[in-house]
């Protein structure tokens, strides 16, 4: 198989995906790390070879890049059971992969990093008056999921697929960024039968 | 062939991609205009069936709901030439379409809307407060757009895929929102590519 090397923040929820894809479908990743508040993504070195945008992650495969966690996860899980074959579930699937990215991620993961790891004291004025329109689009987008799994099991297809690891990456997580999971209790509950399948690793592992 | 509808706010490069992904593909969209400016994408009609998350474009097949445009795109394009067959490449142009809705429509597509659609002056003062944030982010987006397209013809896989129509949908009316596409040649170039593309519509078509 191609040697597989994942550039990452490791507390990071997008690399974390990456490695849970990686985890599901029995992949090896070499894992290389970049102390982002330190800058290591923007330098010439990482946006000349690894990603122009200066992001982590990027899956490298072999001698090519892949930026964007979600790209790395579809590219990861390939003929796998978490991509479903269906037409109609397939783009379901990306379409809680989009939704991630544009509704979920900037808000319940920019929390977590801004309260978390950053720290409020430490945050520009510009950054701190954004607070609580993070904190008003965090709590619409866990609302949203919460009425979409008080009905049902997983996000896409009726079975657990790559929706469910993109959304779970930084929704499990979100307590750190100061949002009450406990509010939520379809999407405790999901994220319970998430962390019991068979392969589960932990972000920290 | 199921019946396909399209709710729309025509105006929106999120629908635009959809429609030209249609007329690309040569299916046949009915189309269902809101206008958001007047909320009627927040009313319990629209949250209830349409899509909870208050937002278009959603593009209905038969009686199921697709929110999300790039997964619309996908759902459209299944089998055709617009999405790569190749692992990488399907991944890469995946990989460009979630970075659109990542780093380019929150900004390239919000600059417009809030300047040519509700007007500078009727905006609120968080809003106006983020207007040099979101010009600096869409400035960047549109480098890295440039920076790739000075030695490529399309953004992934060597041909002309769902990445490029989805990148085009708000990089062409970029003007609408104060950017001066003049200064982004390959940027200039590519457009003029895509719309020469047999099949191609125009946002007002």
């Amino acid at each position: 198989m191609t040697d597989l090397i994942l550039h990452e923040y490791a507390s990071s929820g997008n690399c974390y995906k990456i490695r849970l894809t990686a985890a599901h479908v029995g992949a090896i990743l070499e894992r290389r790390e970049y102390d982002i508040l330190k800058g290591e993504t923007r330098n010439p070195a990482f946006l000349g070879t690894v990603n122009a945008n200066g992001r982590i992650p990027v899956l490298q495969i072999g001698g090519r890049f892949l930026p964007e966690s979600n790209a790395a996860c579809v590219w990861l899980a390939h003929g796998s059971a978490l991509i479903p074959a269906d037409r109609f579930d397939h783009a379901d699937m990306l379409r809680w992969m989009f939704w991630e990215q544009y509704n979920h991620e900037p808000n319940v993961a920019t929390l977590r990093f801004w309260r978390a790891m950053i720290g409020v004291a430490n945050l520009s004025d510009a950054q701190r008056a954004q607070l609580p329109a993070k904190q008003a689009a965090a709590d619409a987008a866990l609302a949203l999921m919460e009425d979409h799994l008080a009905m049902r099991d997983w996000f896409a297809a009726n079975r657990f697929t790559l929706a469910d690891i993109a959304l779970y990456a930084y929704t499990h997580v979100a307590g750190e960024g100061g949002i009450d999971l406990a509010r939520y209790p379809a999407i405790s509950a999901w994220l319970a039968r998430v962390a019991a399948r068979p392969g589960h690793i932990a972000i920290a592992a």
